[in-house]
């Protein structure tokens, strides 16, 4: 009797600890996931990429949606991979596209199958000038910064990307510097088929890049007050 | 008897893996705590910031000590807001402050109620040129660089900043570069409230910056040798 | 009997809950491990980074390889030492040598006694104006990127490098940047004792740098298709 009760209790515990495990162990893979994204789209290995994502995976670029695994790969093999590397799945002679992610905070939901993750996005770019042909309209060489929010969904025991929602803040040409430099990436305005590389849809309202500021919305409350985020500050 | 014996071991094991769990998930919250806090102060959230601190929350700042929450918060809700943001609560046009924070080192004390945390800032920093209102002492635009080595502790379950000691490296303007500059930060030199939201103590020695350099003290023992950091090495 | 099923099962069931905190202990410890590299590399503190290594261990540099503990002492306390610091264990006026480590993917060996770890790395170097004697051939401030593919060993408990197989990628002046620099440092062609500082071997065949580009192979696979990684896509 007095066993039985202290089994069940061990029982208990440990269930308690495969469950806080569990959940240490998606973050860490999460966090990988998200790192190993960034080490294939530094290298223009976009097929690679776009296998990263769920089925109905989704990506938020600028202000495009991009909605599904083909409407992805449009977006990565299709309009990333004609404008940077003419269609080679690969690094190209005198192209840099480094994507330094760092910053990660990671939440698995309470069922283990959903999680979310804010990540910091620093990029480096450019083209050297001994490249024939520059890659346009990106600038010789210039920085980028912006946030991931993303959506993660485990699926059938591997983690894989629901919705990558980059939220590019500003870029800068090198030689300038962002005290004197604005964007030079446009918001979209064809979606696809109109555009053949054009996503699904348009956002409702295009967000504002540099020098126009914004906080993109945290999915975590704040860890000592626990209060939700409710909007943006400015 | 046996069956006594034998679960009288689990539960042992049992409570060592709870330790040792607790141990990786207070990680995983003091280094997201950091992560958080630099996400707010990247867009001059400043009172969510202020509210990651404990009650007796401490912050070094260039050769100043700020004691106890309300110093903390004269510290960010009041200079550095004043001259930000001129008292907005959140990001404003054409000012950059990116907190790029990597390199995390945490430990957890033996009983789980302090914590230790050694981080990477790098920032970017500056005054788009279509802004009116410069902020100064900041160059238009800048780098700035420094080793966060600060102190946590768990209050009723939840981790809060007690001692964020940033001590800031270098600072470079951004035409310039690193070679050309030395630091636009002067020494603190009056305490509050002769400066009304100056510090409540100047150190005995400030910190020297670059061009000069130190080693940020490292709280942990060498990882192989087990020796402690006993001193500067310059 | 039941009693002692029960018991058994919670026993293996224990046993396998155990093996997965240790590797995320081991994840843990060994990503620290390489962000202190890091911090000591900084600082000059070429003694202490070279007590992170195996007796065995091993460095790839540029195209020289470094085979156990002397010859990787040789490289950091006797060519790299004497070149930054003319002899100093620590960081000298005037010289910066910031290296940004981010971007962990680490795993461990189902064994648990080895380990591989990928992380990215983004230094900024330079000599102030104000310093007498530059450091060269480094340009008076640069850029310099790299992917690190290492090995790690756990020896008696601890962990230790045993191969650092750092992989620098591109390398600019500040001021041209990468659009307009390249690679500063000239691939070996003596060894040691010919070149009293000089590596072991030298490839067989050397990294090509900058404008050239290449991928560094992952030592993980794909971690939706399961794929392993077999081969330079360019």
């Amino acid at each position: 009797m007095e066993t039985h009760s202290a089994i069940a209790e061990l029982r208990a515990e440990l269930e308690a600890v495969k469950r806080e495990v569990r959940m240490l162990r998606d973050v860490h893979e999460v966090r990988t996931l998200h790192f190993k994204y960034g080490y294939y789209i530094d290298m223009c290995l976009y097929d690679e990429a776009v296998d990263l994502f769920a089925d109905d995976g989704l990506v938020y670029f600028l202000n495009g949606i991009y909605r599904g695994k083909e409407s992805v790969r449009r977006l990565y093999a299709g309009w990333f991979r004609t404008m940077f590397t003419k269609g080679v799945n690969g690094p190209v002679y005198g192209f840099l596209l480094d994507h330094l992610l760092s910053q990660d905070i990671v939440d698995i939901a309470e069922d283990g199958l959903t999680a979310r993750g804010r990540f910091r996005c620093l990029m480096q770019a450019g083209s050297h000038e001994s490249k024939p042909d520059k890659v346009r309209p990106m600038p010789d060489q210039c920085w980028e910064a912006g946030i991931h929010e993303n959506v993660y969904v485990k699926d059938a025991g591997i983690w894989k990307i629901k919705e990558l929602n980059y939220n590019m803040l500003w870029q800068a040409e090198y030689d300038a510097g962002w005290a004197h430099s604005s964007v030079h990436l446009e918001p979209l305005t064809r979606t696809f088929p109109d555009d053949p590389n054009g996503p699904d849809a348009l956002m409702e309202t295009a967000p504002r890049f540099w020098p126009h500021t914004r906080v993109v919305p945290f999915h975590y409350p704040h860890p000592v007050t626990g209060r939700a985020w409710t909007g943006s500050a400015s």
